[in-house]
């Protein structure tokens, strides 16, 4: 069984009415479940978290676009988080049996179904966008709605991907793929942050460290910590990012005491590193935990 | 979610005929997913693997012992393997999300209901078991059907846990509840056979190791393995297992190459080795994990 997470973000986290239609047409529209849902007055936005299969998934995000775009009106919108739509993102993320390939050809096709059927002007981003400019939200936010009302029309680089030049009063939507993202933390067993800044610096792709890692030393108590993004799990793995940030360490005669996953994590990412540490390499094939094999018989 | 395995082991593996139909009967009286199946026909026994939530492999395991004793004679039944009845053992094991305190409630469940309603003689072993004596499964099987058809009418000690001191044509059931076996080989870049020997030695419960292992050293090639078998992960894991085989080799200067599960494996098992490693202790909850999440609200 495949299983997609969606990350739908609305401009709405005040009317408490306009919040629970959004999350009833989502749940009304398909069997995927609604793992969590935040409002966020100051911001006002509400970041729902939807896993289910992939066509489920689809069926959740236009139900969600469609019902916020009946009752939110640009127009009217203020907050502090920055905002293009009454749907104003929307990324699907692979958490098992689908690749980032796959995702994007669920983002494309939403988008289009979007443009298509609601006449909103669709954004593709991330692994979905059609020109590297557009792979960085923050390029096609820019201005945010009010902004982009003129841009839209008269510059060429702010043309969408699908529907009209045109914002309407649902504004637009970005629509997108991206690998799962791990928040993660590593503490070690000094109060000096400055081990644990230099660490964070090191091991980020920015100064040279992994790929898919953004990471920085905070002074936490009552030992430091090295807090991280894992954009990539699969491409940066969690182990030999820990095993790194050891050596690291090391050098400085500290010792790791404990790490710390932040939200969610797909199994996935656990049964890579109890592989790796195990060295289950060649011998071994994932059909043989007992749970994956009841899932692939249903 | 809870997910019980239930293995047990019939005295057919010849007649295809009785096998397709204790088969279909497991089937069709649960929802439980037969997962593995092997007839031998040198040991004329069937051996069954069921993975489902417990009160459906407590009917599948009733349904199969009724099929197993209208079709099986005991006095005509020949082969190698030890046995003491048509159905002759039933170990439930827990997968997870089930204690094998409860496992232990199913098997005394169930094998009352045997004995009440079918009038076969049935024995309580391992974790089941009423005596110090009968957590043998052998000290239960001794002298086998033949041998137990006399003997339960005049030996106190082998009187049944439930239903008539008196063999029927099904011969008597052997029924318990123990924690999943996991069969697991290490393997070190050497040749050397005597090392391998040494450390399956070192290791194991027998000659001082660790209480739930089994193992020996064997040739195999191009490198030498330890061969085991890790009767209960929960106490003995496999990350500490694969950690004191490192260190023992590394006493010779030999390093493991890789690790192989043979057969099947508890996700919960490979879980403990990721969080051991990647030391997620206090600020950790496997409720983050994705799929957990989902099996929770279901």
């Amino acid at each position: 069984m495949a299983l997609v997470e969606l990350v739908p973000n609305f401009s709405e986290g005040r009317r408490q009415d306009v919040i629970d239609k959004i999350l009833a047409a989502m749940k009304e529209a398909s069997t995927a479940k609604i793992i969590d849902s935040r409002a966020d007055p100051d911001h006002n936005r509400l970041v729902v978290t939807i896993v289910g299969e992939p066509e489920e998934t689809f069926k959740a995000g236009f139900a969600g676009i469609k019902t916020a775009a009946e009752l939110i009106d640009m127009d009217e919108h203020q907050g502090e988080h920055p905002r293009v739509g009454a749907t104003d993102v929307v990324p699907f993320v692979p958490v098992t049996g689908i690749t980032i390939e796959e995702c994007t050809e669920l983002a494309k096709r939403l988008a289009k179904k979007v443009s298509d059927e609601l006449g909103i002007p669709t954004y593709l981003y991330e692994a979905a966008a059609t020109r590297p400019d557009r792979e960085n939200l923050a390029n096609i936010r820019k201005g945010q709605y009010e902004g982009l009302k003129e841009a839209i029309k008269t510059d060429p680089d702010r043309k969408p991907d699908f529907g009209p030049s045109e914002l309407p009063k649902a504004g637009a939507t970005v629509i997108g793929a991206r690998e799962f993202l791990i928040a993660y933390n590593i503490y070690l067993n000094t109060d000096d942050v400055e081990i644990a800044k230099t660490i964070g610096r090191n091991i980020r792709h920015k100064n040279g460290g992994f790929a898919y890692c953004k990471s920085m030393g905070f002074a936490t108590k009552p030992y430091v910590q090295v807090s991280m993004n894992l954009t990539n799990y699969k491409e940066t793995p969690m182990a030999m990012v820990v095993e790194t940030v050891r050596n690291e360490a090391r050098r400085y005669g500290v010792a790791i005491t404990e790490t710390e996953v932040y939200g969610m994590i797909p199994v996935d990412a656990l049964l890579d590193a109890a592989e790796y540490y195990l060295q289950l390499n060649g011998k071994w094939n994932r059909s043989q935990i007992i749970e994956k094999k009841l899932t692939e018989m249903e």
